[in-house]
């Protein structure tokens, strides 16, 4: 039984990743190219790479609230490995923490790939999500009614010449709903960050299934700031949680041994 | 209570990250620069962006059998989502598996602070290392005699005219090592890639407790690379290990009940 | 803003789980009758507590080449604190490891629910699932023909007068495949442990999605064997797979700066 | 090259664990015994079974505060799968959280040897403990003044005949710390939980490494209840953490591109 990879060919005093050695792209190669190259097997066009620099960066951190965030700085206060507490967090990229990256991807791609198939137009397919997906990922924001992330990527999309159907699609989602009636009593629902990285990464060719990969290795760099400064400005086991919390379990009982 | 933290203050349609506004930062800063500025507080030089980058690349992969690659794609044989695999991987950055980096950063700034402090000299302290640690972090590789990324690390560290005493120090250490006639029938012990990383951040003024960091960080790359490869080309469940096993626990017998 | 929680309340000096004092379940309920008392918030009858015993131990281990196995020795093996490497483990608890559970219960309480309804007999449900279902999650094992466990699972069920509906059903699904014409040319697929647990606690009462819960519980204390056998027994970073390898990616070729 | 392997050999149809095949275990024998079994290779007396049993249920749950719970919450409250939840919360099982098992249980071993060996006596080692050591792991607790599961463990282990030297050497230090006049300004500090059963695994021969292993092993079965309390009653992704935070880093600046 064989194993066949197609990432890195090791022997002594030889790698080679993609069939490029390894010595060659150090230094050479821009890190966020490298990581076109893991992903797709190929090197980036220079406008493809500093696209996904860009969306590496705009993933890095978003404070102490995310759960990634959260999580990782609880189990570093527990006095754990560095990277025990960064894996922690990156266990919570789930699918309602970048998960929308993913989600919004497919949608995107199954839709724009129903229109290249000579269905409807990419404005009535926006007219149609609206109507049946009842919650579309990759729009709306807890905190942000226009998240300044969107705008730089969707920018730097268009001066790069990435911009395509996908990001079309989303933009002609955001702006139906916005002027749907039935939406009317509710705030504009505007493009968050995932939605913009779903649309960018499908308008580059990207499988929906790596959306959650994007995210989860700019995240790693914020993790690994967050738990350093766990380790070196705080307590051990400090309190990271203070909310008042309420027993409503059944009430003390003698247990009939 | 409050919970003081320098690394992103967010507020509405507002991501300040360790003093820049996102937005600023994405698609202008190349990634690797951020990487600096987030366990750092500030912009690199130019030199030292285009040094961590480098080292981000030469940790991205080495093939399928290392223990975070191995760990990553068990997990993720199992059907799980792609970045409970990839975490799964980075558990596996320990002691013995990018550790040395930490360790041999450890050992190279204490040693060159107590250069500093008017001890001994450089090649003095390389001699008394030699002799007083047994088995010195960041030399010597199961594969390469020659490790391709060390010497291309090396000298672009030159290039960019970051090495330092660090450098110089473990150099003296790998020199004096092959001249030693205690370790004369043994072959020489040359830098690995963990030694050159631990020698450089060093030379860059990074605490040695993120050495495991780099190595993380451009691992994550890899990772993502290979659960990827293992979803979409491998059987669920298929047999990652063909060693044979022999079980050599007390022999079948039966339980008085 | 409160945080309620039904499972415990701490007082100074004072524990309380599920309304029982801890000092009171300590030593006087056993550890799996415990584990229920979690799970469902009401200590179980004594028949109930045998039986999640018995499931517990029915999961514990099945030697070194399971996926969670893998990956904990894998990560141990790189020097890591143990419960890095047990919980890298768990990890691979995943959908088609461990998930035959969920995925089984979860088809057996909806379909015994129907029939519960006024809907088709058992039996008639039986050989609808077998038309229906592709691949029924629960039947077929790569080594066993009659799982052993599986046998002894359901031989306590009945003495323990926990067989209902659940069990009825699975069993059915087992005959009539075995009897099915379409799959003649196949081999029988018997109940597997997964589908004898799935079964058992929809017999129960557990939600389904409690599925891999149990056999993540009984998992963990083989993991924890299994990882202290690595970390007292074998080198670090010891090759733990030795399946041939084979790049079948890009040849080697020259970058072009 | 073989890798042999102590804990489990499968064949068809044959599962033998430790000597014993899985379906003698299952329901036959509790599954603490069975974690004994695992862990040392020998079916336990009804003593020291019972012992282990209550120490699982020591461990079991301390509220939702304790990093492992509010790591696990975090990750679930993601949208991941129940076990990457579990595992995330199994992953802060560190040093400062049950670690002090570990490191008790290693004072008591290495002090009750040197005792054996023909030393000092228990009364004068502790004594000597006391100031040598800065602070004693397994003493004080930071709710607790007199833990509830610890004078019920000390007394099953009194009860069951376990009570050995390292029980009365913890207790020694204990009584000897609260009587100290250097102490005299202090509260008494207590043996807390983790103490007793450092104490008392040491007494059953354990060796110290295995010391988180018994906090994991009940605290999964606390896990499992928490996260699937926060996956069927709360919100996903719900804020929780509601401490005020503090950005302190550099105040906004432009960045000079």
């Amino acid at each position: 039984m064989i194993w066949k990879t197609a990432i890195t060919k090791v022997g002594p005093n030889h790698i080679v990743t993609r069939g490029y050695r390894q010595e060659d792209l150090i230094g050479n190669v821009p890190f966020a190219h490298v990581v076109f190259l893991l992903l797709r097997g190929k090197l980036p066009s220079k406008e493809e790479g500093r696209m996904i620099d860009a969306i590496l960066t705009s993933s890095i951190d978003h404070g102490v609230t995310p759960p990634t965030c959260l999580a990782a700085r609880t189990v570093a206060s527990a006095g754990v490995p560095l990277p025990t507490a960064v894996a922690a967090g990156l266990l919570a990229v789930g699918d309602v923490h970048g998960g929308a990256i993913e989600n919004c991807a497919k949608l995107l791609q199954e839709n724009v790939r129903r229109v290249n198939e000579g269905g409807k137009s990419l404005e009535e397919t926006a007219s149609l999500i609206i109507k049946k997906v009842a919650r579309i990922p990759g729009l709306g924001h807890r905190i942000h009614t226009e998240d300044p992330r969107t705008k730089r990527l969707f920018g730097l999309a268009e001066e790069l010449k990435i911009s395509g159907a996908h990001i079309t699609l989303i933009k002609a989602i955001q702006n139906k709903l916005a002027d749907a009636p039935v939406r009317a009593k509710k705030k504009a629902l505007p493009i968050n960050v995932d939605g913009a990285i779903a649309a960018i990464i499908s308008d580059m060719g990207f499988d929906w299934q790596l959306g959650k990969a994007f995210f989860l290795l700019g995240r790693t760099a914020g993790l690994v700031a967050h738990v350093y400064e766990e380790m070196t400005r705080e307590k051990p086991m400090r309190r990271l949680c203070e909310i008042e919390t309420e027993y409503d379990g059944p009430w003390e009982r003698n247990l009939s041994i």
